[in-house]
């Protein structure tokens, strides 16, 4: 492929980025003034990826492959949508709806780049590698920390109960210990001051 | 410092973050409808690095490093707010309210890992590593692909001129030569195509 015509798709790719910033999550901004984006939270998450790399789970953690799969994690959503993690529904179809924008975003990319670059989504859908994993965790805690600061109020928008969190939040068990512990603590005191239901 | 004390202080700074999904940059969405939050760009910037990492200037770039200048450049907006690129009056004192900003906000952290952070943003700020140059010259690419999506809107409402736009892209020169040529393409057709004034 000439070098122009290699550049070019890069750009097309960089463009399309754009939309994610069109997305919108359940979560809302820690102030409840509106829902954040997923290309927000898509930024919020690296970022406690950076401060938070210390607790991952296992030695010899690769922060640059975390970082990475974190700010491509919800590309797909550029075609699918933000697929609301307590929805059964949604979650049914979610994987193939995912896969076929993964096939279609990331073939805007040469191909040798395009491919690596799924492989890094690939690796974080899989949850099977120290750096999915911790990514993951990320991924999880951030939205709790969300919730509490908005006195639960997506929780209770949606009805969502104790053990449903703990169980999403059990990603964090493997991929960070320490902050699986926080997630319990935090999500017994939700409990305890009436933002989460038993 | 006990490590209890410690995470609650990695916490703390992050849930800080969330308020630059507050800050409104004079950059428009490419679709125009809304300004972007500077937690959206940082984002989208971080993106760009992982795509465009081998325009980057001279050899082996440390890409890790890159990106977290990228997804921290812009945290001292939480304080000093957005400073729009062209304006002369809020440039004249951005670097001594960032500077404030930067030590208020990388103080939440425990004070190593702060340090760390912070010389990070300083290595940005400074503009003297390879690393830094290129971070430089995606912040700058950036919007300039977005006014040329949104017909020069941006530029058209502050009166904007071709040299004031060249002298910011000159950022590319160093931190990524081809990038530079290809913003210099870009200036030009978008004064061809009446997007920005000669």
């Amino acid at each position: 492929m000439p070098q122009e015509d290699r550049l070019e798709r890069q750009l097309r790719f960089v463009e399309e980025m754009d939309r994610l910033k069109q997305v919108r999550r359940q979560t809302l901004l820690m102030d409840a003034s509106r829902p954040e984006t997923s290309a927000e939270h898509s930024w919020h998450v690296a970022v406690m990826a950076l401060v938070l790399a210390e607790y991952a789970g296992g030695e010899g953690l690769d922060l640059l492959r975390v970082l990475q799969m974190l700010l491509l994690h919800d590309i797909v959503e550029i075609d699918a949508g933000d697929t609301y993690c307590y929805d059964p529904e949604g979650l049914r179809d979610q994987a193939e709806r995912e896969s076929r924008a993964a096939d279609r975003i990331f073939g805007l990319l040469p191909s040798d780049q395009g491919r690596r670059l799924q492989a890094l989504w690939e690796e974080y859908e899989g949850r099977q590698t120290p750096e999915a994993r911790f990514a993951h965790a990320l991924d999880c805690l951030q939205p709790l920390l969300h919730n509490i600061h908005t006195r639960g109020k997506s929780w209770k928008g949606h009805g969502i109960r104790r053990h449903q969190v703990l169980e999403r939040n059990q990603e964090a068990r493997r991929g960070a210990p320490a902050l699986w512990t926080l997630a319990v603590r935090l999500i017994d005191q939700a409990v305890k001051q009436g933002l989460l239901a038993e």
